[in-house]
């Protein structure tokens, strides 16, 4: 029975401590939050858990084997590294660290304390994305050409990190998981539109070796929701609506072929493919549910999580170079061959 | 009575001999296209007009006054120059030239003659796209803060110009319509997946004074057909979805507002107004129909057409730039603050 | 402080509870159900609630003010009689009983003893159904025309009623609330294609006095999921679409005219209007939040419910009227003028 | 080469003119319409043809072979008789005529003279409904349960007949092509909100032997345009959208299934399957067209039309019925074991 400490009962914390207390070889036994009616809230529904506006007593008590931090970004370096070194295995929400320093600090102190470390990449663990990646790995779409994304909405601004934090980290953090490859270079645009706030709306293409494309579009003041992504392949492609109350993935055998020998610039080259479409159907488990359950199982049995500590610090290392991107206007940042391979875990490997 | 002759009877020269042939005070005498078979159709269509596939016997025909040019890129600016030469007036097919030499020396032509030179850009001859101007004109949106178009579908590829010049076109004239701005510099990216062929996926993000950006997305190789512009300001924003069947535009009274004193990180800062949307009728004509009674109109009254060719000019320029930058990766380039205005324009006006 | 009892802890009971302990002056002392799972996991949630299998030791509680009654149809009205007896205020979930006789001897049941008698309709508790009527009763659309509604999905399939008592109950009630008239007549189709089932399927036609004319559909067993009502009028007309996330509420102006001396049959008579499309915004609570606290105040005040049991009874008699003429193939029944007004309530007011 | 005459040149006419003139063994020779402008306009368009405001000089004019019909329904019995006792074969648009007798006494002029009797129900020849077809016939659907449409939009009001042989024709014409069975009653309401005009909204349930039952929405008043049908089976469903840009046709793994041996009311008799969802790809040739070459095709061969004119008359006996249970709102109006069989036709087969 793992024993869960949540700190942080705003947005996020309540899905983490509904979903902990929900699996069947763990609880939540302590709540931290700076502000005392949340904690009211808390113990309403839970009355045998322990509150408490102090994050390091939770982390200090011995009824807590791990950690899970759902504060501002600006606080997860020192809570994560603070539970770290207090023995205690972390579960961090997305992203990481306010940066790749922070995020590598902590995946080498968690390797060398032997303690997981795992980000809350929460889409990772939905059906729609485990399915996509078994489509192209299995080599369904053939060569991937492009990933187009859109995430867009009015609201929640954040006051700490700008959009590219909030939303593209998801992005980001799919790619990571369905594509390929991974990218070498980044070219970022975007603003803020209310004075003394983060940028509020992003434009990020990311490049890859060879003619992989991949770009995402974020917005905090958008009219509509859209939550929408395009993959293209040479063979089929795919529409990912995570909008639709049913139906999220649909997969086009749509296409093009060029012909070999053209003899006329009038004369078609390019041939259009338009054949069936398919909606697969995928597992509609919560994402968070899954998620927990597979901490859970990592904290038993000392194992790598699928989104673990690295994997955290080479989204971080994107939205960086993303970020300085954008500040400069477009101009393209190189992103290192080893993004999210420090040296000592490539020696490990 | 106007006599129109249209050089090019392919995919959109039909659509102009048929707005032509059925304005009161236009008729259409001669069509020329390289292919046989299409004269032939053409010719069975409408008896009455002469074809050839010589576009110059057309230019120097006495029964055109005007002549309409619906060919690849690569001709406009030969059959465009060659027909004001002749002494008459030119309706060109969007982009108007290859490049922005080519576009500014058919400017200058046909100023220096007095002939009317207008550019095909269509959508600024819908309703849709008039009522945008109209709303932001009369200052229902408050401050534009962005300006956002996604233009995908599968094909048609072109062979002598990349998605930019086919498809960006569109966005870029709209926004020169109904901004009240214009674009300072731009970043683009975007690539090639077809060996041998232009681009065929590009994003170009416009800067402009001020907080205000802009976005086209522009695509020939999506599995679905998306035509959706975001405008959003200060007081409202609008959805505009070409492919609707009815209520193509949407405005939402939605927005945000920053509060003034913030005494605590954690206190919200940024409020939210979610109010009602708003569909307003407009003019549903066709058009091409506005548009070639537009050009009637300018040549029997010597006016200057709403997209005449000093707009097709700034439109080419933008054009170059994103090109530019798009080979570039991301690279700023910065637009003259002039752009679109040739001196001796500035002189004259 | 009314102190709630709720029977029935399956799908609908969770939500009475949380909504329930959510009111201010509402506490829920105890939760009966048969399964003791259900029990447990009520318990687990809310330690301080009494439970108990026996809904007759619920009803008995002096700690228990009034009751809500979540269980299948077949045991509303043992239930809610046993809890009127006992001098309890009563909730019951939708429909009322399992025919008019039960439902009239529930009316007077409470109106004998000054209970209330509350139908859980939950759907005139949303913004969205109040906004309608609003708009109705302004005149806004002018003469109602007709009232058509399509509530389509695959399953639930309930055993103890069919597809009318469990969905067009919903219906039934919302044009009971919106339109301005009471219907005279009814006309029903429908059919079971699971043997030994109740029908899965059902078509009503609701005849008023009038040209006004009203049509429901109602499936379980449809692929996919609606919920749409139209309204159409004289004036304007309206599309409530319930899955819309956003702008479930549309209405129209759009319409026709007929001309006064139409000269030839070739002639067009009609004109047709088309004006701007507006989705008004309008109250998002959780409508049983809404209805909760209507219940307590009702309670506390002694008041006359919105949906009380003689409306429940109105749509109970439309239900049998509708089922009787299902089972003849559309034979048209009559409602009595006086449907849902028994005599001593006509006598009080 | 086949001679076509077409009668009548308003709506529907010039699409007739337009696919005859396109088909490689078709030609229009004669058209004829009772106002001159639209005669002058199919001159301008099509110069060899002749014109006439005399329908009965076309019929008689050698150089016609067959006469296409379009013009109101009141005409269609007497022009379609003339014709077919001038020899000449006939195409009449839906419905074939105004009453049964009509019909019938066409279909045997038909038969007698070996002339060619063809109705023109479009949506036959479109690639969605023979994709149905296939589908039904190939038993992927199952059992089937219901059939679904509704078929609704604003205008056009017609003058000499109601809403259900305008709009219901298209549905019934459907299922006759598409469904295994025949229906053997019908109850069906509807009313005319404009005085003195014909019904223009109308609901008809049609019943079949066994569970099968369909129902069909027709509406000339709607806010908003639908065309869609849901056709049941106990295997998969059929979701067929019209007004769809692409992906028309969607079939659902979707069904239930009933335990065998419930031990308890409470506990879930039926289960629920949901697996992916496909949507077919099919032939988009435009159905008039498919139409024209099929007509064309039965004359050269003396062939029989898959929508010949026994189908046209087993339809208005439907709509015949449906008007008659109609107009006394919902009663049950049984249709003959052999609707649409007269008996010399079932003599001959």
């Amino acid at each position: 029975m793992i024993r869960v400490g949540v700190i942080g009962y705003g947005y996020w914390g309540p899905n983490l401590v509904r979903n902990f207390a929900d699996q069947a070889d763990a609880t939540v036994t302590v709540v931290s939050d700076q502000l005392a009616e949340r904690l009211t809230l808390a113990q309403r529904r839970y009355p045998a858990i322990r509150v408490t506006t102090d994050p390091f007593d939770l982390i200090a008590d011995p009824a807590v084997d791990a950690v899970a931090i759902a504060t501002p970004v600006a606080f997860h370096f020192e809570l994560a590294m603070a539970a770290l070194r207090a023995g205690k295995h972390v579960l961090v929400e997305k992203p990481l660290a306010a940066n790749s320093e922070q995020a590598l600090r902590l995946v080498e102190e968690a390797e060398r304390r032997g303690l997981v470390l795992m980000v809350d990449h929460t889409f990772i663990y939905t059906g729609a994305v485990r399915k996509i990646r078994e489509l192209i790995a299995g080599g369904a779409l053939g060569e991937i050409y492009y990933y187009d994304s859109v995430r867009i909405n009015l609201g929640l601004f954040q006051h700490d990190v700008n959009v590219v934090w909030d939303l593209a980290v998801h992005d980001l953090s799919i790619m990571d998981y369905v594509l390929p490859a991974r990218p070498v270079a980044v070219s970022a645009t975007g603003i803020s539109h209310l004075p003394g706030q983060p940028e509020n709306v992003a434009y990020i293409t990311l490049f890859f070796a060879g003619s992989l494309i991949a770009h995402v579009h974020v917005n905090w003041l958008s009219p509509v929701k859209v939550r929408r992504t395009l993959i293209g392949g040479s063979e089929k492609m795919i529409v990912y609506d995570d909008l639709e109350p049913s139906e999220k993935l649909k997969v086009y055998d749509k296409g093009v072929t060029v012909g070999q020998h053209p003899e006329d610039v009038y004369e078609l080259l390019v041939s259009y493919r338009s054949g069936d479409m398919w909606a697969p159907r995928f597992d509609t488990t919560e994402a968070l549910r899954t998620e927990a359950h597979h901490f859970v199982e990592c904290v038993e049995r000392g194992a790598r999580p699928e989104t673990d500590g690295l994997e955290g610090l080479r989204i971080v290392r994107i939205m960086e170079a993303a970020e300085q991107s954008l500040r400069a206007r477009g101009k393209l940042v190189e992103l290192p061959a080893d993004v999210g391979e420090p040296e000592m875990m490539n020696a490990e490997r």
